[in-house]
C-alpha cells in the first residue's frame, strides 16, 4: 500500500528542494527516538510527498529510491550545525505547486482530516508542529491540497519521473571517501590500493573476508566467481583504514544476496535468522529464488560480525 | 573436470608472466578458427598451465578467472603488431619452475603422452608447434615435466594461490575508455556524464533501456529497485557513444542474472532461450535459484537487440 507523505522542512528547505531530497537527524537531540525520522526508513519508491515551509506547501514530490544513510550534506552549511553528521537522505524529487497553498486558508476542510498523532499541524492554528519533520498522511489530505491549486494526483504523478536515483548519492559519498582516502599523509600506497580496491570488495578485504566466511549465507554458493566480498557495515560510512579492511566486517554472497544486503532490504539477526524489508513483496521473493533461504537459519555470526551487523541493522535495513 | 594445460608464449612470454595472464587473438590472422585461440574460453579458474617459451618450460601457472575479450594490452608494444585489436584475456598468476625443463631433453618419456591433434610439440623433434597457443594436455604431461624439476602437482598448487583477479583487468580497461573519453573534445559535458554514468548502468542509459525491456528476462522482476541495467555488448568494449546509450545495447536484470550475463555464464539465443555455460553446476544453478528459469523461453528480442545478442554470444559467453 503506498503512503502520503507531509514534510516540514526546516531551514534547508531550499537545499532539500534544489538537491532532489530530505534529509534528517536519525534521533532527537537528547538522542530520542523520532517517528518523524523512522518514517524516512518507511518512505518507498514512488509515494507523494508534500513540501511545507514558510507557511505554504509549495512543492509536491515524489519518492525516487530508498532512504540510506548518508553524512549531512555539505550543501547545509551552518545550519543545523547541532545536527548529528549521520542521518536518513531520501531522494526525492519536485515540481511547483502553483499557486502555492497556505493551509491556513483552507483550514475548515483540511482541520479534519489530519493524523491525531504526529500531525505535521496544529488543527487549531494551522501553523506547522515544530518537532515534526516527514509525517505521513491520508491520501484525503493530499487532494484538498492539490485540488486547492487545481491540480490532481494523476497531474502530480505524471509531471514526476520515477528514475532509480540512489546510485547517485551513493557515488557522491563514495566520491567524498576516496577524495579523503587519496589525501590522507598518513597511509601509503599499498594501503591506499587495499582501501580503494574494498570499495569493490576486491584485493585484500576479499581475502581477509574469505578467511571468515566460505560462501553466501543465503544459498550455499562456493564458487569464487559467483560471489561478492560485501561490507557489512558500507565502505563509504567506515570511519577507519581498519574498518575498510575488517575480516569481520564483511559476508561472501551471491550478486542477488549482496543487492539485497547492501540496500537495506534484508539483514540477519545475531543469532542467523533473515529479517526481509516490507519493501520485498513475497511475490518477488519467489522470483529472486529465496523463499527458501530466508526461511532457513543461516548460521550464527562470529562476535567481531555481530557489532558490524548491529551497526547494518540500525543503518541500513530498511523495514 | 579440471583440465591441463600448455601454452606456447610467442614473443610476448615476459609481458605475460610479468603481468599474470595470457593473451591470444580470436582467430588466424586469415580470419580462420582456432582451437589454440577458443581454449582461451575453455580454461577454469584453478586450472593449471605450464609456460613453454625457448625451448623450455620454466614457469607454471594457475588460471584465476575466466577469460574476457580485452583489447590488446599495450605491453605488448610492436609484438604481434599483426594480431587483431580484441582478443581474450586470461588471467593466469605464475611461479618459476626450478631448474627449468627442455623438453628435448626429456623426449623419450615425454614424446607419448602427448596430445595427437593439437600437440603443442611435434613429437618426434621436441620442438614448439608454431601453430600452437594454448593446448590441452594430459596430466601425466604435466606430471612428466613437474617430475623433471623434482617438484609436484601439489607443491605447486600450494605455491598458488587462487584470488579471482578479474576485476583488475576489467577496470584496467575501463579505465582507459573513461580517460578516452574525458579526453574527448567532441563530446560536450552532458554527453560525457551521460556517458560514464551508462558505465554503471545508470542516468540515460537505463532511462533507454527501460523503454525496450519492462522487467528481468529471467526472474520476470519489474521492481526497478531490484533491476540493473545490463549493457549486452560490455561498456568498455563498445566503440561509439551511441552504443554505450543504445536502447536495444542492454536489458533490465537481477543482480545475480546481471553477474551471470556480464561473466559470459549465459546468454541467449536470437529467439529468447537461454545457453548456460559449463562453469555453472546443475546444483549451482538450483542454489541459485534459476533451475526453472533456465528452461523457460525468455521472450524474443528486438532486432537491435539481436545485433548486440550476437557479440554477446561470440565475444562474452564461455560455452
Amino acid at each position: 500500500m503506498a503512503r502520503f507523505w507531509w514534510v516540514n522542512h526546516r531551514q534547508t528547505v531550499r537545499q532539500e528542494i534544489a538537491g532532489g531530497f530530505l534529509w534528517s537527524p536519525k534521533a532527537e537531540a537528547n538522542g530520542s527516538r523520532s517517528q518523524f525520522y523512522e518514517n524516512m526508513r518507511l518512505a518507498r519508491p514512488g509515494e507523494i510527498v508534500l513540501s511545507f515551509a514558510g507557511g505554504a506547501v509549495a512543492y509536491v514530490g515524489r519518492v525516487t529510491d530508498c532512504a540510506i544513510t548518508q553524512a549531512k550534506p555539505s550543501a547545509f552549511g551552518d545550519a543545523g550545525a547541532y545536527w548529528d553528521k549521520e542521518g536518513w537522505l531520501l531522494p526525492v524529487i519536485w515540481t511547483d505547486l502553483s499557486p502555492a497553498i497556505r493551509p491556513k486558508d483552507i483550514l475548515p476542510a483540511l482541520a479534519s482530516l489530519l493524523p491525531t498523532k504526529y500531525s505535521p499541524l496544529h488543527p487549531e492554528s494551522g501553523r506547522g508542529n515544530q518537532k515534526a519533520y516527514l509525517c505521513e498522511v491520508s491520501v484525503e489530505v493530499v487532494k484538498v491540497i492539490l485540488e486547492s491549486a487545481q491540480s490532481t494526483l494523476d497531474h502530480v504523478v505524471q509531471a514526476l519521473p520515477n528514475p532509480p536515483t540512489i546510485s547517485h548519492w551513493l557515488s557522491e559519498a563514495e566520491g567524498t571517501a576516496v577524495a579523503a582516502i587519496e589525501a590522507d599523509v598518513t597511509l601509503d600506497s599499498t594501503e591506499r590500493r587495499q582501501l580503494l580496491k574494498a570499495r569493490v570488495g576486491q584485493g585484500l578485504f576479499r581475502e581477509n573476508v574469505s578467511r571468515v566466511e566460505r560462501g553466501c549465507r543465503l544459498t550455499g554458493i562456493e564458487n569464487p566467481s559467483l560471489l561478492v566480498a560485501s561490507h557489512i557495515k558500507p565502505w563509504r560510512l567506515c570511519v577507519s583504514a581498519s574498518e575498510r579492511l575488517d575480516r569481520y566486517n564483511g559476508l561472501l554472497l551471491t550478486p542477488h544476496a549482496d543487492h539485497l544486503f547492501d540496500r537495506g532490504f534484508i539483514t540477519f539477526t545475531d543469532a542467523g535468522d533473515v529479517c526481509v524489508s516490507s519493501i520485498l513483496s513475497s511475490h518477488e521473493i519467489a522470483q529472486l529464488g529465496l523463499a527458501g533461504a530466508f526461511g532457513r537459519n543461516c548460521g550464527s555470526f562470529a562476535e567481531g560480525q555481530k557489532n558490524y551487523l548491529r551497526y547494518h541493522r540500525s543503518a541500513v535495513f530498511l523495514p
